[in-house]
């Protein structure tokens, strides 16, 4: 018996230290004091501000007898030139720990300033596999949503906003040191947020799990992060109760520390270009995707589906055929369920712009871990069946 | 639904970097040098030399270009005067960064020199938790044997020859800076240590799954290192094939990254008393301990065990009282089908001397992390049915 089908046979497994639990937004003082810093560059957003989470780190920053910077000048999908920006008053200030306190897009600008600040030229210069050279300030990153798995990811997504694209930045580099969880935040995440950001790491661990570059070591996680989705997503998404929410801060982390390591697939491919293009949410252009590309993928990954089926809450044994059918149907009621976007129309995406994306795609770092090689064609039949 | 029951809510959790695969050995030069490395201390043992592990690793060094010190004078069970012995070569030759390739004991070893080497003193002032003050030299470990987990884990353990009792470090400080696996190092394993050696990897797996310590992030690495040893122990005990060996490498592995973030339980509060007091192998005592305190676990971790009656095979829904009988089975029949010993009579233990080794237990620290409380009685029952 193998138990290893598919999977990498020499691989590297990476993640960052790792601290999660409520109220532990206390700590990211300490935590950026054992990092070694002493003037403290905190990246958040007006919303995070307005909910005090913002105030509860300075809070802990001050506790820890820690100078601080404040700078919340980012959007959704970051863009290149908040990050110069940022990596400006970096400099200025003399800071020489990070601190990222907010969603994907906090924590993206958090790791795009640390890469400028430390390397210097532009954003676009470091675009693809392994382009950073100088070592990066310590990094304390604190996600704040249930999906973005940047707080553990060796990625950084930021948006070129002269191409209108999205620029995927892959190096170990951009991990954090110490990737902290505080499931309270989720108290006051918008609503809507709830599914979007779930969607996203739920798309993180599918992708993760049928990645040609998937071993034992990501899969374990992949496959609990789809477990917590399946049992409390809906619960979360319709009632918000605490330990609902809770699992879903844990799926997420999960689900990043699956594809940190095995990385993603097309529904990511494409995501990107349609994010960077429309600037449209990253988690609902991947709930709308997700079940076409999973019936597109779900015949080259056969052998792997019996233990997702159980993840999924199947639990009798059953064969390939059954596992790819509960697989499928599970995973669209659970979308379904949520109320999670079901076309790309709805979310803004123009029906003659779809060969553009497909091309695009054809270039994403994401389409390599494909356990599907996929041409334009492919891509855009895809897109089209998601429209 | 929380599905995380009896488990810690704030947590940390934190592995090396991880690089797996055969041929692996290879690049230990250039994971010795990435971590700054310019003259290697390099800890190992004769019989590794004998298989010509050794040469491989010289030979990697050589071509990233760094030279090493080679030092052996390591026994099974590492005794302190030998640790003394190789912090004072250490220092005399002016190395950096040390390699530690063998089972537990040239690892721990390496660990060993690695504290002294940086802290001076005598190896027992860091007996417990977090006594070490001054950052260790890098450090990659190599396991060659499916058990141990030292190559991931925050513990090192040394026999004080002196008390003859085994001292156990905690501290974050003695994980290695990377852990790389080599399987094809288990094709020259003496026939005896597969069996020994991954029965302390179920060992590891099942008291990290039952720890109060124990999480998510830990669980399905216990589940999985579990599940790996179910379907491969056997075959690898058998007929040695090579994916079966490697997946026992693998098991290995997973229990590792459970049980140093989770901790463990009454088996080694037990064996290493034991280990200590007759110089007996630490795998056959954790295979005869193990079905006793299952036993005396079972009724206080209901809720955990139908995932792990799924990992060790059984496919259909049970329920609490079904699940403990299959894990109690599944475990027996899994250790008697691999002849691994069933008793301490066996092992050499002298039955007077129990009532000592139960109250040498109640001081070591993996009792702390125990799901239930155990006293001097109650550790004695256990031993004197595992007699």
């Amino acid at each position: 018996m193998t138990d290893c089908a598919n999977q990498l046979q020499r691989y590297k497994f990476e993640v960052p230290e790792i601290v999660f639990g409520r109220g532990m937004l206390s700590q990211v003082g300490s935590c950026a004091r054992r990092l070694g810093g002493r003037k403290i560059f905190l990246v958040s957003d007006q919303g995070l501000f307005n909910a005090g989470w913002v105030d509860q780190v300075m809070k802990s920053l001050l506790e820890a007898r820690l100078e601080f910077v404040y700078f919340d000048q980012i959007t959704i999908n970051p863009r290149d030139v908040d990050i110069e920006e940022g990596a400006r008053e970096y400099l200025r200030q003399g800071a020489d720990v990070i601190v990222g306190l907010g969603g994907g897009s906090a924590m993206d600008a958090a790791k795009g300033i640390a890469i400028l600040s430390a390397n210097g030229g532009r954003i676009q210069d470091f675009e693809g596999n392994d382009r950073i050279i100088r070592p990066l300030p310590p990094m304390v990153l604190c996600p704040t949503t249930c999906g973005t798995g940047s707080d553990v990811s060796q990625f950084a997504i930021i948006t070129d906003t002269k191409k209108r694209c999205k620029l995927t930045i892959m190096s170990r580099c951009v991990a954090p040191d110490i990737s902290l969880t505080d499931p309270d935040t989720l108290s006051t995440l918008p609503e809507e947020y709830i599914c979007t950001t779930a969607t996203d790491a739920l798309s993180h661990a599918l992708e993760a799990y049928f990645s040609i570059a998937s071993t034992t070591l990501t899969d374990v996680h992949a496959v609990k992060a789809i477990r917590l989705l399946k049992g409390n997503l809906v619960e979360a998404v319709r009632e918000q109760t605490p330990d609902a929410m809770e699992n879903l801060s844990r799926a997420s982390l999960h689900a990043g520390m699956a594809f940190s390591n095995s990385l993603l697939g097309i529904v990511h491919a494409l995501a990107h270009p349609i994010g960077g293009y429309y600037n449209a949410n990253h988690g609902s252009i991947n709930a709308v995707l997700l079940p076409e590309v999973i019936r597109y993928d779900l015949p080259v990954v056969t052998e792997k589906l019996s233990e997702l089926a159980w993840g999924l809450g199947h639990k009798e044994a059953c064969n390939d055929k059954e596992a790819s059918e509960v697989v499928q149907g599970e995973v669209e009621s659970l979308l379904e369920a949520c109320s999670a976007p079901r076309s790309l129309r709805s979310l803004g995406v123009k029906r003659e712009d779809l060969p553009e994306l497909a091309n695009r795609a054809l270039n994403d770092a994401c389409l390599i871990t494909s356990p599907r090689q996929a041409d334009a064609k492919d891509l855009l039949t895809i897109l089209e069946r998601a429209y």
